[in-house]
């Protein structure tokens, strides 16, 4: 997999940086590109990394689906497609590590779609965020799921229906990322982040990561039921027994392997 | 219905204004109103025009519902002016064109959530919101409902419970509408607003905003299950072959009646 | 209840002031503790005021649970504490009055998740909002529920995941709070909010609160059916008739008891 030519997988230390690869296609996501990043996540997920970056290589961070592929294929072909796709949407947020968008380009339909999966995400000021099947022929249903649930519902649809650009400053603005940063501080600024991030226990932190996602979008109540299990069930933890001890002891915690 | 004096459809080129014309009655939202306002929307949403603006004479945008109307009023009757407000609430979100809101003074109760319910709104800067039940005797649960899908929580309930106006330069930071600018410029801002968002295949648009609406509020996976199922299927369509097509071919698309 | 040490109630014209007041344990939320506040919204709840102040004495705000009862307990006994705290947040916004918090230091885990579910909030400039579960070995799932339901989902992950103090103008830029404002201006501001959410019947606002809650988080369709029926209802409410009465004949309501 790490030699794999279109997906570069590379650990410095506790981090995992997964960079796409295929910049002159504008790192388009075709149908074996979204698996070799799908595997590549699964991939960084099982190790000890404690959290994981994606990046792209080239001027562009994600031109979304390549028409070349998708021009003339059958409702089926299409349908896998799209399935392969929200798979790769959902293995970000199941991975136990804290996943970081470092978007130095344009991200545009499921480019953006994959800043919004991220749990975190910091862009240079330059890049941009569209969702462009706005203004085409194919609108950006599965796009929108992502970016409606990062911003509110008049910018949503501003994106949507106007499939223009949206600066980084404004997309921080509007929630989409985080930090909109120069271009030279772009690394440190996704490092700092990170290593904010990945502070404490890293399993009680992808319990928590993945236990968040389950309960957004839900009544409160719903979410509140939830929760309650959770939280009470990871209590007996070593992690959490530990994390206690340690503050009432006043020493630094050991985190259980 | 282009005669009606209450209710005015204007076409120029390929955008439809329906004006409020109540000036003396603060636009106020009567059930022979709204359903005037509703048909004009199913009017203006039966044509080939790509937008639809909806304006308001006078210095008032709406005062929401007319008190004359609703004291003393019965249970069935009030139930049956809210489904039908509701009603329009709907027709607004289920129309094809895009329909942005051009507030040029207050819009309070049922007015403010007019402008939640367009898919895009821009104010004059002297413009104002509210949700005005919270301060008098019947609270604005409808409303709200609006509301509260386009701004935060604790915003949502600053409107509900003072009943106090937001000015425009506030409700554009917290997304309740698009674009705040000075009066002058309004006109030009709704355009070119407009114009932005009406770009692409009107169908494939008209699609987009509807499966749009559908998804919001639901779980993400939920909301994905759904967007995957129309975006395959609209995959197919002439449109999306054809803005693919032309993509690939680097021309202009010249979109499917 | 207003003899006892730990949570004092004051009563000052129309509104009650619940100061929780365990500064040398800085306001951690044990058991008891947690049913002693519950109870004072209950029986500030069961007043005519209108208004409820959430305040803390000493420079914290509220650190959430503590540690002490925590470490060790059985799964039963935390999962019992964590239905107890739970049923304190759906009381705050269960009580007829308008409850808001006034944050005076750090609000952190449990304590965040106090100023997010009261119904609005002002913080002095000084203050912070933290969920350091995210840092730790136990993160917080429950508090993360109402957090995520003021703030936009990649700042709850920010929070979530690094566990860090976000200060006070940042919590109102993402809409945590309603208002950050100078420590010495913090009463004031209290007590300008609270006198502006006050305006109006209280019969119709508690109702209205209430149902706001109801419908957040819903489908947009599921929510309007639901507060279709209760604003039916309520509009033949005596206060309902008496407001629009009052309108149509240019005079002050007289709000029944």
């Amino acid at each position: 997999m790490s030699e794999d030519d279109d997906v570069l997988l590379h650990r410095d230390g506790p981090f995992t940086t997964i960079t796409m690869n295929r910049p002159r296609r504008r790192n388009a996501l075709s149908r074996d590109f979204l698996l070799r990043l799908t595997e590549a996540f699964r991939e960084a997920g099982r190790t000890d990394a404690l959290g994981v970056v994606l990046a792209a290589n080239g001027p562009v961070f994600s031109a979304g689906h390549d028409f070349a592929d998708m021009s003339g294929a059958s409702h089926a072909d299409v349908r896998e497609l799209l399935r392969v796709c929200t798979e790769l949407m959902r293995t970000i947020q199941s991975v136990p590590q804290v996943v970081v968008a470092r978007v130095n380009g344009l991200a545009t339909a499921a480019g953006c779609q994959l800043v919004a999966s991220c749990d975190l995400a910091v862009a240079a000021e330059g890049a941009g965020f569209a969702a462009p099947g706005g203004k085409g022929g194919w609108f950006c249903h599965t796009p929108l799921v992502a970016i409606s649930r990062n911003v509110g519902r008049k910018r949503a649809a501003e994106m949507a229906l106007t499939g223009e650009v949206v600066d980084a400053p404004t997309a921080a603005e509007w929630g989409l990322i985080n930090y909109a940063v120069p271009a030279d501080e772009l690394d440190k600024a996704v490092r700092d982040l990170l290593e904010r991030a990945t502070q404490g226990s890293p399993s009680s932190k992808a319990l928590g990561k993945q236990a968040m996602y389950a309960q957004f979008d839900r009544p409160e109540q719903d979410a509140y039921a939830y929760a309650i299990e959770v939280m009470a069930a990871s209590s007996q933890t070593p992690e959490a027994q530990e994390g206690m001890a340690a503050f009432l002891e006043k020493r630094r915690p050991n985190w259980p392997a």
